[in-house]
């Protein structure tokens, strides 16, 4: 072969090597570390045929939770953010809504009266706000709520303030035959209006809380109603109940961020074979945000706790991520 | 060439086609006709890129019931079998639940008490014979019935008195990027106990019936405890309420027998595009049964009336299927 043409060749190869090794980190968000490595080795040691941890694609199920592990979930919920929009709206085109404590709270941003309200002033916020209407016409209200409101102290969509290592995650995970599941607190037809284009997540992976809902014609058209009653609370130790409710069986990973996530998380590494069970700790206060013990939204405390014993990893966002969110869409 | 060779060449090439003709009919065990055409020609118009009726894979999703759809229902609901042969069994374990008319009636056979205790009755039974243990203990519950109990006309196992066209319909469509759900009005977590192994059903693409759960630490083991209350009913307008609970989206192709079908065959063929509504018309008591407008299990009265005008297609078990199980097991 002429030199010069053995140099070129040398120097594709060269070059297309490293384009190899680029390709094969699948995780560019994550550092390098004690995580990102402890992540690889789970799922090489699941989906290594004849190994001593091989899982099945059919059992091959991880579960996210969403709100703080997914995206954010401060200055509050941004479910929360919608419900106090749609509370203005509402009171806007019919005052007389106004007359409901609740609701004038939410809409005139009365957080005391809000919180002094309750647990059950909440319920009942979310049954005003997210229900009374078809499932069609509230998959709409959300998305074109989606579509203009701007979270206040970053001013991107909320749909931008997803975290790029786990979007990354949970492509890494489908590429090796993983099925990946959201399993939230927030409200399933909530999050089904999103889940696909931003997560990769069908809504047929979605759990979440939910209300009631009612078959019913609607001028010889068929409609399913949402009814102004709660049908199930998806968080703490409804977690694992609406995980066997939904899919029947264990997941062998998951990825929680609160206390609400505990038992989530005890259900999935207390099964036999290989497990992962990883916390997402918001200590990036430059970045995102950095709260745990005593937050009230994404409270993390028993879980930072018992993380060590019961072999959690638990993710720095400060120390582990490169990055927290995508690029800003143009 | 050489001659010969050139002969045994074409001989092997004619060979060849008659192996893909044989191979390019993938419902062998239904009859040529319009029901196999219509079928056919849905499922290529729905996968055909670019073409008018094109559904996304994702959204390419298939609904079926189970009793009478996919097995045989008589002489009872299989189930019902399953709940009389576990009253039995709890009755000799343990004598002194004879004292609930219930159970007594189911154990010692008396279904003239068993039918006069209406659906009250036998919602106490599901209760009584279907909860109070943990979701393992169910599951292992069933297993070992479903090992051991015959059906009573056939002598055969329950598993094996499943429909081998509908079998085969399962298969092509997945082959052909559907997914394939059932939606019984069975209990969900009977029948994840088996759909996977018979009908290649993932337990996660199965919706039914279902006791409430709870989430609890036994010895410090988390189980989850199957309680006595019903928490959904998957019949009739609860099919559609189920299909959108669990997967948010409306399935483009529907399949039932009975009445307690008829609003899923309503909302799947209520949405735009091409939509295919089958109902299974047991009309062969020579292979199976035949029953309709009258029959206690799987009654069909509603949907045979109006399937002609909702462009619903009725297969004839007798004239459609040129076989209805599969073969023995040895």
């Amino acid at each position: 072969m002429h030199v010069a043409a053995r140099y070129i060749l040398t120097l594709a190869l060269l070059l297309l090597s490293g384009v190899a090794a680029a390709q094969t980190d699948p995780l560019p968000s994550w550092k390098d570390g004690v995580v990102k490595a402890r992540i690889l080795a789970f799922v090489q040691a699941v989906t290594q045929p004849g190994g001593k941890h091989y899982v099945a694609p059919a059992d091959r199920i991880a579960v996210f939770d969403n709100d703080g592990t997914l995206w954010s979930e401060q200055p509050m919920y941004f479910q929360l953010a919608f419900a106090i929009d749609r509370s203005k709206a509402m009171v806007t085109e019919n005052p007389e809504l106004a007359g409901n404590s609740v609701l004038k709270a939410a809409a005139t941003n009365d957080m005391k009266a809000l919180a002094a309200s309750g647990e059950k002033g909440l319920l009942e916020l979310v049954a005003l706000t997210h229900a009374g209407n078809t499932t069609e016409e509230f998959a709409a209200i959300v998305r074109d709520w989606l579509a203009t409101a701007r979270h206040p102290k970053s001013g991107r969509p909320y749909t931008e303030l997803v975290f790029q290592p786990m979007l990354e995650l949970l492509a890494y995970l489908r590429a090796n035959g993983f099925q990946t599941w959201i399993v939230s607190g927030g409200g399933v037809e909530f999050l089904r209006v999103f889940a696909e284009e931003v997560y990769g997540v069908p809504s047929q992976q979605v759990i979440g809380s939910s209300v009631k809902t009612k078959y019913e014609l609607r001028n010889g058209k068929p409609v399913i109603v949402r009814l102004r009653e709660i049908d199930f609370i998806d968080d703490k130790a409804g977690k694992p109940v609406g995980i066997n409710k939904f899919m029947g069986k264990r997941p062998i990973a998951a990825f929680g961020n609160s206390d609400g996530d505990f038992q989530m998380l005890e259900w999935t590494t207390a099964g036999p074979g290989a497990r992962l069970g990883v916390i997402v700790h918001h200590d990036d206060a430059d970045r995102e945000y950095a709260y745990d013990r005593a937050s009230h939204f994404g409270r993390l405390d028993r879980g930072l706790g018992e993380a060590g014993e019961r072999n959690w990893m638990v993710v720095s966002m400060r120390n582990d991520w490169r990055r927290v969110y995508p690029e800003e869409r143009k």
